[in-house]
């Protein structure tokens, strides 16, 4: 395998800036991951953890205008969205560090012995441990938050793996800059640098998946990478957990009553969420469902109004901007599709925004339409004109799983309750009212969802992403002295716990 | 498909007892699907299928002595054994139901709006909804609490999923017969029947795990059937999570020091282990590391003893005798193994229980000795002589996962830490002391563990079990009305939550 170089690309001209690395070698992955293996001791202390979690945040905030400049020349998503998204990056981090000293994700149960059942409980101390070093796949349209610093790495530390991670190569630049500050911020806590590695290259990022010493991966992308990863996830001789976010079309339920009570603040949201970042957000509302009829007509000019009034945008990168183009192209060219305002090619290297509408008729079964259901990565969205609740919810029921799913309906409607009980199996999260995209990074957030949403059950945003990355161990008949002290009766750390099967009071 | 005859067969004469059901053709396992799929809105509520889990223990116990008799008839695993069994099936269908009642496994969590973040966050409520329609294919050797009734079933109805269950050919009678005691229990608080099917045959369960309404699968069985499975749930256009438990070693390591302070408990105990029900247990002890010299002698000795003086045993059926006796024929052809007390054929529908033994050094590196790294099912143990803690530390290197793994050490022995900290990445549960047969059903049970002891990260056995058949869902500004009581402020049903990042105290 020749040394392939790997160049940073400005997609605001499409030229390279400079060569940033070359691609990983099937050798340099397999010491990337022993060396992250043989730090995987290094990394069980707690404290330590957290402490090197938080000054990784605090090194990253320290390097803001570096790390801003080198995204925002990879990616061209601009100084203001990058420094909210390193905010939400730096934030997260120390959120984890907040997370690993509570302890809660250790999940601790213990049942004291109970000789007189039949037959008799010997003592079971249960908590959980890592699973061991996770490969994480970096997303292309989050350079930071989705990307090296960011949820799959933050939650894989927190719960004591190390990472090695695989550069998107829409941002290597900035993937070396922040892995090189992860790595420093390690060093700064006496642990090996190797807690955090980077490997560039599609060839790396499939000797990684299917590397014995890996234990767990992370993946944010398209369907077709992640579905690849994932079937050499599972294929390996010993299977890994692959929690992959993979795609979502996002639908939205805009209902009669509210498109009479709001039509121009609804189609207004709209524009406004279908185009943030240039419509390059996983959580970008890509079908909605609006009603025939006067108000929504008015809902659609509102939203026509707006788009056009948008400035042509630039994606990460130029095969993403053909990939619109030709995306948009096809679905437009579909009988009875429309597009009031046209999205496609802008100028060279930009795309300008607009939506498509179609009867739901259209959608309610089987048939070429069905491209309208598949995310197109980009400034479009589909509205869907629907006649009745019956055909919305008809539209619904063909629907793969999702990230988000929302309903737009009025105060107190009566058909609102079965509107939601039809979105909910559709969706990790469910909004009633406002827009999907913009994903808070809290405890109760859940960013996932049906396949080909995610994987797997888990979340990658959020403090319950930490679970993925961890297994449980029961200790049965363990005296105290080979037991950790988060294992112990007095509960020294202080750990939430339940004790024979309920909360732990003396905590 | 010809409709295939489903037998009853005594293992104890090889013969036919009866015929009990015919396969399950592909148009019959869709309907059963169909039907579950149809009942899932039915077991919504958390009372009524508290009860309805109560009322199925209540059923079976009532029900006792025609399940033990079908049960053994079937199995051959005796009244004593099989009385035990029923007893902890019931006890955890009603543990499920305690749990049902308590919601923790809701894993609720509510942050509030916070309009001073930036960006500001929305109030964000999370639950957990049950996954679907599971498919639980049920075990040979455990015709009650791994089959039909058992923790698979249990848990995915407490979870609120209906459960269609493929039959073990080796109990088809106790199988049909507990399945109706299921489906009056559920009748009787006027849940459908079909939360709860039967069907029989191989080819109906690959049907099975194939429907795209299947949501999730359950298996406790052998590392081929298994493997066999979970790759085709992992190759479904909408992968499934399929948690697998398929086979384990149940590695044992006795110190020099344990030897030297009870060689001949540690001898007995280990015969009454690895003997237990015909050595049929997926925790039987398969591979025991005992030192060099004479405390290790008499060790042996006392095992001999205690397992030459057993009766010989009826396995569950002919193919697995006929396995058993393959195996140990294998294993002990192989160079400078020996059998100190023969395992194998017994009588014409009996084997007879025996052990083999090995130095370690023959298992410290790839080779033909790696079949004694393999579970061999039955009544039949690998005794490893080990030179040196390093000799064994280097075999325990080399050991796939497992579901447990127990260490006999010598009260405060100064090496015991690190040959606990080598045991721990082995396996799902550790033990100190004691042998790993017998699996409480408490709340900290882990049964598990890495690949191939199972397929994913959960549990099969204990409370925990219910988590595998749940998603998160978060609500996202929910006006009250349109959430469930789980989600109100008031907490009405005082199910336990976190609030805020915390542990709610309201509670």
């Amino acid at each position: 395998m020749a040394a392939e170089p790997v160049w940073s690309v400005d997609p605001r001209t499409g030229k390279p800036r400079e060569q940033v690395a070359i691609e990983a070698t099937a050798a340099e992955v397999d010491r990337a991951v022993r060396a992250a293996h043989a730090a995987l001791p290094a990394l069980a202390d707690r404290p330590v953890r957290a402490a090197f979690l938080r000054t990784a945040a605090d090194l990253l905030d320290g390097a803001r205008a570096h790390v801003i400049e080198a995204a925002d020349a990879e990616t061209a998503l601009g100084p203001t969205r990058l420094t909210g998204e390193l905010a939400r990056t730096t934030a997260q981090l120390r959120a984890f560090a907040d997370a690993v000293e509570e302890g809660a994700h250790l999940d601790v149960r213990i049942d004291h012995a109970d000789p007189a059942r039949t037959p008799p409980w010997p003592d079971l101390r249960r908590w959980k441990v890592p699973l061991g070093v996770v490969a994480v796949y970096s997303a292309g349209n989050f350079p930071l938050a989705f990307s090296v610093p960011g949820g799959d790495t933050a939650s894989a530390l927190a719960a004591g793996c190390p990472v090695v991670v695989k550069a998107h190569p829409d941002h290597p630049a900035t993937s070396e800059l922040c892995a090189s500050v992860l790595r420093r911020a390690a060093a700064r806590h006496g642990l090996p640098e190797d807690v955090v590695s980077l490997v560039h290259g599609f060839a790396a990022g499939v000797e990684l998946v299917r590397h014995p010493l890996v234990s767990a991966a992370g993946f944010t992308g398209s369907v077709r990478g992640g579905r690849a990863l994932y079937d050499a996830a599972c294929a390996r001789p010993v299977p890994i957990p692959f929690h992959g976010e993979l795609g979502s079309l996002n639908p939205v339920v805009v209902t009669g009553a509210a498109a009479e009570e709001r039509a121009a603040e609804l189609g207004a949201g709209l524009a406004g969420s279908m185009t943030l970042g240039a419509g390059q957000f996983c959580t970008k509302p890509g079908l909605v469902l609006v009603p025939d009829g006067e108000a929504g007509e008015q809902l659609l000019k509102s939203l026509a109004d707006a788009v056009s009034q948008g400035e042509p945008a630039v994606m990460l990168d130029h095969r993403m901007r053909d990939a619109f183009v030709e995306g948009v192209r096809e679905r437009a060219a579909l009988p009875d599709v429309a597009a009031p305002v046209t999205p496609g090619a802008g100028g060279e290297h930009t795309v300008s925004a607009g939506f498509l509408t179609v009867p739901a008729a259209r959608l309610t079964r089987a048939g070429r339409h069905d491209a309208l259901l598949e995310e197109c990565f980009g400034p479009v969205t589909v509205v869907a004109r629907y006649a009745s609740r019956e055909e919305a919810l008809a539209v619904l029921a063909r629907l793969p799983g999702n990230l988000t799913a929302t309903l737009h309906a009025a105060d107190g409607e009566p058909g609102a309750p079965e509107l939601l009980a039809a979105l909910t199996p559709l969706a990790g999260r469910v909004l009633v009212g406002g827009w999907p995209t913009g994903v808070a990074v809290a405890p109760a957030q859940h960013h996932g969802g049906p396949y080909p949403a995610a994987t797997s059950t888990a979340t990658s945003v959020g403090i319950t992403a930490i679970e993925r990355w961890l297994r449980p161990v029961t200790y049965q008949s363990t005296p105290e002295s080979l037991l950790p002290p988060e294992l112990h009766d007095a509960n020294p750390l202080r750990v939430p716990r339940r004790v024979n099967g309920v909360p732990d009071p003396a905590r």
